[in-house]
Parts: C-alpha cells; structure tokens; sequence
C-alpha cells in the first residue's frame, strides 16, 4: 500500500468549505497525497504565481481540485490543463455546463490532460444516477427533489434585498420536482418586515415558488450544512409500465462535494494515463474509476 | 432518426422470459434493430449453426444478447466473441463473475470484440450504484435488501425436495441483508406437509434464514415476476460521518433484465467502435454509453 499512497498527487485552488473537505478526503485516500494547497486570494490575477509554485514542485502535481467560486472555474481550469495537468471542478451553473466542457476539452486534447467537470452531487453523482435510471426505463418522468437544504443562490437573492441584514434560503422537497422557499432573515435596524417580505416574495428567485418569510434575531444560529435529494423515475422498460426507481441522499453538502471530487480525481488521473484526453462529465466516467483499488478487487467486492 | 434506427444490429440468442422482454426493448429503442432471434433449444450443441446464421446474415450482427440459462453463457458468449461478435449477458452467479470476465477477456482481446457480463440488475445496475455509493462515501456499511420477490436459486431448492410438487421461494427483506423465505409449496399425491416442511427447513438453502414453509392448492396462481431492492449506505465522506445513500426500486423483473441488456448492447457496440476490446461487467461502463443520443443531448438533459 505505501508505494500506492503517493501514487496521486493533488492539490487543491481555494480552501473554502469545498477546498477543506477535499483536503480531507484525500488525506484518507489510500492512493493520494496532498501535493499542495493554493488559496484562491493569492490566486486572483496571479495565475503564472500557481503555474510556477506547481512547476516548482519537486514532483509533478497530477491533478488540482479547482474549488474555487463556481464563475471562476474555467479562467484556472483552462489554464492548468494548457499545462497538460488534470483538474476537477464542482461547476453548477446547469446551464452552462455543456459551454464549460466545449471550452476545456478543446485545451485538454491539444495539451493531453483530462478535466472533469461538475463533479458535484448536482451535478455530478445526481447525473450518473439520472443516466442509469433513463438506461433501465428510457420512457417515463425523473423527478429530483433538493433538499431539505440550503439554497447558495437563493440565499444571495434574499441577502441582496434592501433592509435585509442576513439571510438563509431552505429549499424544501414537496415532490415532483416542486419546491418551497423557507426564507429566514435578520431585518436592518428601522427595516419593516411587511416590506421586506414584499420584496423577497417579488423577486424573481422567489416569485415562481411557494416562498414563506420567516424573521429571525439570528441567522448563524440557524445555519447547517445539511442537505438531501429524492431522485424519482416510472417509467418504461420495453414495453412494461411501471418500473420505478429512487434515490435518497442526506448528507453534510460540502463533505460530500470534497469526496466526490477527490473521486474524480482518481478517474481524471487514470483516462490521462490511458490516453484518454479531454472534458468529461461525470456520466461519462466509468464507476470503477471512481475508487481505489484494482479492477479485481472491485469487480469481486462490488459486482 | 431513421438512420440511427438500423445503426445497431442486435440478436437474440435464447427465447425465455429475459430473451423476449429483450426483443421489446430492441424493437422500442431508436438506434436498435433486431438482426434475429436463435432460440436456445436449437443452438445447444449447435454452435456452428448458429455462427453460419449469423454470418450469412446480408449485414454483420453487431451484437447477441446472450439469454440462455446462466451456466450457459461462457460456452456461447466465447464462441461469439471469437468471431469477433459483441455479446451481452446476465450472468448471475456472483462467485463466478471475474472468472468468466477474465475467460471472456482473453477472447475478446484477441478478437476484437467487446463481452458486457453480467448486465442484469443485480449484478448489474445494483454493482453500479454499490460502487457511486463507495466513490461517495469510502467508509462505511452497504447493505443490499432484496425483494420482495422470487428467488430463482431457492424456488429449485424447494422443487428438488421430495414430496414437493411445485414450489415458489419468496425473498423478503428484513433489513441490514438479511432475508426471510417464504416457501409455496404444492405437495406431491400422499406426501406428509410436516415431513416435507421439515426436509426444507433443513437444506442448506434455507437452514441459515428464517424460513415458513406454506401449502398451497396452486403455485401457479401465485407467480409474479415482480421484484426490488433496497440498498442502503451509511458511510463517511473524507473525515464525516453519517452521510446516508439509498437506492430503491419496484420493477418487473425479465423487463428490467432485458431493458438493462439492451442498454449494455448499445455500451458494447461503442466500445468496439472505440477500439476498446475485452470483457467488462456494468461498473467498467460510462453510464452515458447505455444511452441513445449523442454527447451533447445527454450532457444538456442529465447533467
């Protein structure tokens, strides 16, 4: 196993929430170490600052867990992978995921290094399951329902409303994929609630959803990284109706993003050994490559 | 479309329960045609047979869904292979699995070909979830729960007891992978239930689970393919606990083997295509290659 342990060396760009959680799951990787961490601070407009601290290293970094904020993923991710090293970002904007992947798989084959992308839980994990559900019932309605769980961008929406102080957005599953918006806020001194609540109801984050506004004396009491999703599909396997499938999930969010990533990792830096050059979401990953250990031991544990 | 519809030429070797429930899912799938059906019966002992209809088909059989008894596959999926021709089982004996895999590698790697083993749901679509389950949570207890549902093994367990007419083995889940065995049984012309109940409660297939051995005027009256599964996973995620993962399902069981088949044929095919030759179980597979559709539509509807 010792020879394993430095097998994979990743480093980590930005040490929030995600970039902590990952440090952790590859301090408990069997075949991994923590080749570095770069903070996102130092970072900013400071790229050829990380490209030389990587390339100084006295072993080459093979893959780098890009945790920075979700917007500035590519501007690092396409400048590590022209250097023919391997990231993995938890990129989340849904709609924007297809643009991100065109982007860095054009740098990733002409420099021969692989970049996972979104590899999150959604998106990522969420997805393989979405793929494997269409794959056993093609025909048929998928519902994911978040959480119960906070909302990163709905809770900037609330914040961003005047006479709000503080703010916390709970996304709440009600089932087929519909949503209630349980907004907890700390008022600004002389701020009406009554207006607050309008504006919070009006906005367009919250307009469309079943919204409650709950005043509170302090948000950071209430906070709690917890979060959930029910992932359901019927649906048709051939010609048989009916086939219905589930997947649940409560877990601490960015522990499970840092794990997640810290998988990807592996499979990024085993597609680059294969040759397998480019961008990749996470439903075009095989599982196996996801985990340590050989293909026997897994095959033989799992299958 | 219609060009895509006559991409994939895909036989059917066996004509049981998971052969037909097969055919339905090639018939349904917009990149598939049946290129033939080979009943079982015929082919025993008549492989050549089978190759010399194969190859005089006007077009290449792209791949054979084998759907013969479990103990079969190996004999025909190698000859298949040899020719060069993609085979999909569902094997099912999970003691078995890498033993076939590493026979059915060697052929395909020398023939070109690709063998997907083991593509039912469990082994199968279950491997894959039991290994996203590891990549997200390393540490921790899996536990699969099955049914409820018939168990094929134990329901000819119960028919090969003496005094047993006809027999049904239901699996129930209790949890934490223990199961209970209900046992239908219709009893032979003057045998003795007590003695019978006795000689069941004491073979090898039921001494180790709680087993309640029932008479009934009819087993035919109670038979129903359904089945299910409850897999749960409580685990740890870099250095947190009690991150908790559940997959279940409700399905017709020969329709969810025979659609699981035929999303694997579609895996195979473009693994061939791709030069990616050998044998490989479900875990071994991009979830998007068990899709129709390009890249770029799965990406934009899954992910």
């Amino acid at each position: 196993m010792s020879n394993l342990k430095s097998q994979i060396r990743v480093a980590i760009l930005g040490y929030g929430n995600i970039g902590k959680a990952a440090e952790e799951a590859i301090k408990t990787a069997p075949d991994m170490e923590l080749a570095g961490i770069y903070h996102h601070d130092d970072c900013l407009d400071k790229i050829s600052n990380v490209k030389s601290q990587i390339s100084n290293d006295e072993r080459p970094v093979d893959v780098v867990l890009v945790c920075t904020p979700t917007r500035e993923v590519q501007k690092f991710a396409s400048v590590l992978a022209a250097r023919g090293i391997c990231t993995v970002d938890s990129f989340d904007i849904h709609g924007q995921i297809w643009n991100l992947r065109e982007a860095l798989d054009a740098v990733c084959t002409v420099n021969k290094s692989v970049s996972v992308i979104s590899a999150g839980w959604d998106p990522g994990t969420d997805s393989m399951v979405r793929a494997l559900f269409m794959a056993m019932a093609p025909k048929g309605l998928t519902y994911t329902n978040f959480g119960p769980g906070r909302s990163m961008g709905h809770t900037v929406a609330a914040k961003a409303i005047k006479g709000v102080k503080n703010a916390l957005s709970m996304t709440i599953p009600l089932g087929t994929g519909i949503h209630r918006r349980m907004v907890y806020i700390e008022l600004e001194e002389g701020a009406e609630f009554k207006t607050v609540e309008a504006a919070i109801l009006a906005d367009d984050y919250f307009a469309h959803d079943e919204t409650h506004v709950i005043a509170v004396d302090s948000v950071d009491a209430l906070n709690n990284v917890a979060h959930g999703v029910n992932l359901v599909r019927s649906g048709v396997s051939g010609e048989t109706h009916n086939q219905r499938f589930e997947f649940n999930m409560e877990i601490n969010n960015p522990a499970l993003t840092g794990q997640i990533m810290v998988s990807a990792a592996r499979a990024a830096f085993r597609m680059k050994a294969r040759g397998e050059f480019g961008a990749k979401t996470m439903i075009e990953l095989r599982p196996i490559d996801l985990l340590p250990g050989t293909i026997e031991q897994n095959v033989k544990a799992l299958v």
